[in-house]
């Protein structure tokens, strides 16, 4: 199958099989303090923060999804425009396809041309840079949608899982990549793909100089389950072992706090079954510094501009809403809102180890 | 829509649609203990106790609910009838209405001619304060019911799923509110409506001289609920996110113990969830001074008075049944009865930073 | 309704209606260990115990049900029959109506004549005590069945949501009853009804020198909901609240720890939802001397000696089963068997500020 | 029933009836925590580890399951073949029928005739050793597969359910055993069968020099179950009782992390309801050496020699991945793998007194 038709199926899986939420954020052990006297007014409430240099109209962004088809190209435009027009940010899908296949290209283009001031975010994986990728390359991606930072997605679980998959994953990558960034002129993101980062893992990139982070765990999107999708379409072996696996990983409101606590000044991204503005209010408050939505957005995005307009203004307000109810008149305040966490989520913090009243200081201090 | 309407509908939308326990009030998480040997006769149980300098023949409130409208009168005339003849308190709904529209004040006052030795409590909201009332309207709103206290309601969640809510809460108003009850003659009481009072909240209301404290928590009604059914009529925009947000909130048992942990010596009003003498009795024993109902109340208002005197029959024979049960002779020895917390509620006051063993002392002593 | 017909239709009720395992014993928070090397033969396996001066076969007692009709006689008779056979101890029902109606003595009687060796205990309610019951009525009773002991039971939330009750249950009466049990010859055991001992009521008990307790707590046979279908069988208005306590009491397990925690030396006997021989093995290990059922006797006694005597049988190799398995040769070892106790019993006994370390070494010494 | 019957009737019963998982391992209270740059290439990964001196290509081995019939010779014989071929490890079932009725020894004989090279374990139960089994009766054991070790097999449990079971598990006999394994010249494994080593068994093992054990616990085959099974076919009085204990034992998760604990250095076996390559990679990481299965081997063997490759190439698959995930690059790595314990598991352990910041240091350097 070509790298094209699989970017493809891609997208068709995510649309229409169940691929999503099959375990749990654990941000519904999450509840964010009721203040009734908030102390501020709905209309005085700022929601916004910035990313990357420029400034966004809340602290949301939309993951890297896309790109590499016309019909893909079209759905990273009407992304790209609403979000231009609500002041967002937005990653395309990995462009290793872009460069490989220029003739591909335009699908990401697209979304420098229709959102010409939001900030937009390239994508490889760090198995390009395993493969060989260098400096070129990554000015490549970066210069295709003029973007303002690169993700490096790791997804080893879904490649792992692919009916031909044998990932290789060396430590040394990050080295490689660590020279690459100086020489590239914008930020690098290291980000998964919704199974996660662990606190060793994030103490890793700090190591290596990496400071951006999109967390991206468990609870949402699950390509480990997409990836069964299509062993089971083809047959394959894997289908049993790729089922087992599906509900693998960190999830989000796990794997935002190991970060944050063992990267306490990082830029953390929290993503991976972010669903509403609720969801982005209890991230932000866990320790992130924006929140990031893919399938849901895909999910509009094609139902159309409307319908994708309608659902960030959702957000925001469901994100004011939480605001104004815990008392926080802008996203810093809203860092600092007292919570419970309870349950499972509670659970696994202190089976890792991590006293919850060290990490009240340090969510609060980021 | 009226005001008056928009009061109309409130009580219709409790009365007919799906409003109320979406969450726990967490009292289901308290147990109090049975003594084999009570040590007393259930004849001499005496669950009298004062509230507003007068004697009330046990610790419960009907809390304010309505008015504005004749048939309102009627249930308000129905329920301080009542009230008056088995020695309860009650409240009546936000007399802003009967302010502004003096014809409707009539069926905020035939609470007094039908209770006229009950401790009643008049109405207003914070935010009416920000819009500007001062002494004259609080004076007229006590005058229009001879009221011994006024509650002060706070229910921003409420005016932030409203169709068109763009609630204003600074925390100045109460500054303004303390001037104004200094001049007023009755005390105030700070109450909520449903979504609770943090501990947070609480030392605020405390630092401005406010010592008589609603809680109304989550379990019970739900004003986002409601807004979220006239939201879905009206096909309003704001009905996915007022879904999403009918669950916010302070459940009324964690509501409590951070209320009395934060203000040891207020006297504390537990109501949200408040259904049966069982939770009457939990609640004392959680540190409430008494417990207030609304729902509930009006259900059986609206049935008859003989409905509500039965209601009010049972529930001062299961007060009275948990009393002789756990050995508790007056109220405030049921304040000092020994219980098990557990389950969520032990879970929330932990996460919190609260300490059970210390607010064991704290309770015991209120 | 006279004494005699009510004794008849809790029976009827106890065997037809649904008034079991409304809430739970806790004992299924309880794991005995596994020993894989038992370190014994079950035949060496020696299950005997001494209650009251009397060696029984087994730590297991049929608590007081029954007597004050000839069919309630014939059950009677049934019972002791068995127990004798089979060296098991035994207690009849409220001699209450024996003594007042002394025709109907004969159905007490019966179990003496049935089991001449058998540990047999007499019952009388505090309730009796209060209501001038003194040594000549105690005598009569134990004479009646040449008692070894009497059982004085505690049953305030049944007496409570009677029709037509209004318990009085004052600490003196426990006094009178000390002063009575010096003059008396035998024992006096305190007894719960299926509501359980409180560690606040054990010390009492311990206070006036009474030391056989029988906590009898909840999980089993629950006395309120009998009365709530008596209640619903006759229209009564304590209906609704009936209902709403059927779950009220200590749950066995908890019961069980609370008490021996409290009463280090007492003699306990773990009554309320006993029903197998694992739940005997279970109670001893967690503190008991011996356990006692009532309503699972009551149903097979109907069905004639013959099942009878299938389900001791049966609950005497499970108690052996759980005691090879855990190594225990005797009962003394299985008291102090390795267990885990998890769950909600687990939280129970924390929140009571009891440290389970500590009832270690407690229960292990006991 | 003869020997032999009763041989066939337990394959029958564990392939047809419901025997299986009744209770949970808890294993599904571990979670490995992903690594999302696991740091290695997974074609890399080494899932090599050693058994009885020999290598093995994963630490798995199909613990003793039967022999004694032609019949079940076959399912020894397809067994052995696919072992040898991927190279794993093989016990055979009781060969207690092998020398009391040398007919039927061929029967064990062909596994080493399939497998000359991998490690083969023979079997003997305790009890054997108890009813006089000696040094000859153990080197016949041996010798009829030219094993590398002989597991003796603990299951009081089993024997006491059987329709006339009264077993007999002195402690003595581990001193037989003791003197036995000295001429033995191959080492002895302990095992258990599917109710689990408590911590207090695995110390007196060690006691007695035995450092090899197999936990064989909670969560897969029941053998209780499998006796209940008979016992209702059989129409036997111990029916409900065997009913009632199919759920006693210690669910493998726990009887590892107890036994780890216990005995530091001891060679560990997990097993008890290790159904897949995740069980195994959890059960390594938990403080095992190597995993063990019996049931779901028996179903694919009897499916075919296909069949049982296949799953095993899915559970090595399955290994590998949760190796490559957690970013160990072999067995020793992975047992050093950060993971989550909690829920029922993280009570249990900590309701045994066992410290998990402890158990943490222990499984690491075992
Ligand atoms: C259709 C689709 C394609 C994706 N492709 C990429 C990709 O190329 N590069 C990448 O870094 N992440 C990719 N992701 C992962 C998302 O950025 C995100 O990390 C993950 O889906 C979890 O977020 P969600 O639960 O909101 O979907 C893709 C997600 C979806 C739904
Ligand atoms: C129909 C209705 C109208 C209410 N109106 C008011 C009001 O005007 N002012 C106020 O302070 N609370 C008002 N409340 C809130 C109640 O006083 C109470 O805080 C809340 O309903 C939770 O209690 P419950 O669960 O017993 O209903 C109203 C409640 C109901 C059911
Ligand atoms: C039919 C019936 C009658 C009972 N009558 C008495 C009684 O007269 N005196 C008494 O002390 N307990 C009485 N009990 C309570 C039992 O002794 C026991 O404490 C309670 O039923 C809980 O045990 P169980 O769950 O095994 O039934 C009675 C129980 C039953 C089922
Ligand atoms: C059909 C069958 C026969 C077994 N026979 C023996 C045996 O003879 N000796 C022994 O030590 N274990 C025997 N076992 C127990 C297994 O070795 C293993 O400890 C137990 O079944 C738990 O593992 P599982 O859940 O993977 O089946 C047998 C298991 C099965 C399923």
């Amino acid at each position: 199958m070509s790298l094209i038709n699989r970017k493809l199926e891609h997208v068709e899986i995510c649309l229409y099989e169940d691929v999503e939420e099959i375990v749990s954020t654990l941000l519904e052990d999450v509840v964010l303090i009721h203040q009734a006297i908030p102390g501020i007014s709905v209309k005085d409430i700022d929601t916004r923060t910035s990313f990357l240099k420029k400034q966004i109209s809340m602290p949301l962004m939309v993951t890297g999804m896309t790109g590499g088809h016309q019909e893909l190209g079209k759905i990273n435009s009407t992304i790209a425009e609403v979000v231009e027009e609500m002041g967002l940010a937005m990653g395309v899908g990995s462009q290793r396809v872009g460069i490989e296949k220029p003739e591909t290209a335009e699908s990401f283009r697209v979304t420098r041309k229709m959102a010409p001031t939001a900030p937009l975010v390239a994508n490889l994986g760090l198995p390009q840079v395993v493969k060989g990728y260098g400096i070129k390359h990554f000015k490549d991606a970066v210069q295709m949608i003029e973007a303002d930072a690169i993700a490096v997605h790791l997804n080893p679980a879904q490649e792992l899982f692919q009916p031909e998959g044998e990932p290789d994953y060396p430590v040394s990558a990050l080295g490689t990549l660590r020279d690459i960034s100086k020489e590239l002129g914008v930020p690098v993101i290291i980000k998964e793909s919704g199974t996660g980062i662990s606190m060793e893992t994030a103490k890793i990139l700090f190591d290596y100089g990496f400071s951006i982070i999109d967390v991206s765990g468990q609870g949402g999107t699950s390509w480990i389950a997409v990836e069964a999708v299509r062993n089971r379409r083809k047959g394959n072996w894997k289908y049993n072992s790729s089922k087992l696996f599906s509900g693998w990983g960190i999830p989000t409101g796990a794997s935002l706090i190991e970060t944050r606590y063992a990267v306490p000044d990082a830029f953390l991204i929290a993503s991976g079954g972010i669903r509403t503005g609720l969801d982005v209010a209890k991230s932000i408050a866990l320790g992130a510094n924006i929140a990031g939505m893919a399938n849901p957005v895909l999910h509009r995005a094609t139902q159309g501009k409307a319908q994708l307009r309608k659902f960030f203004e959702e957000v925001h307000f469901e994100l004011k809403s939480a605001m104004f109810l815990t008392g926080s008149k802008d996203i810093s305040a809203l860092r600092r809102a007292p919570l419970v966490i309870w349950g499972r989520l509670r659970e696994w913090v202190e089976s890792r180890g991590l006293t919850l009243s060290t990490y009240e200081n340090i969510r609060k201090r980021a």
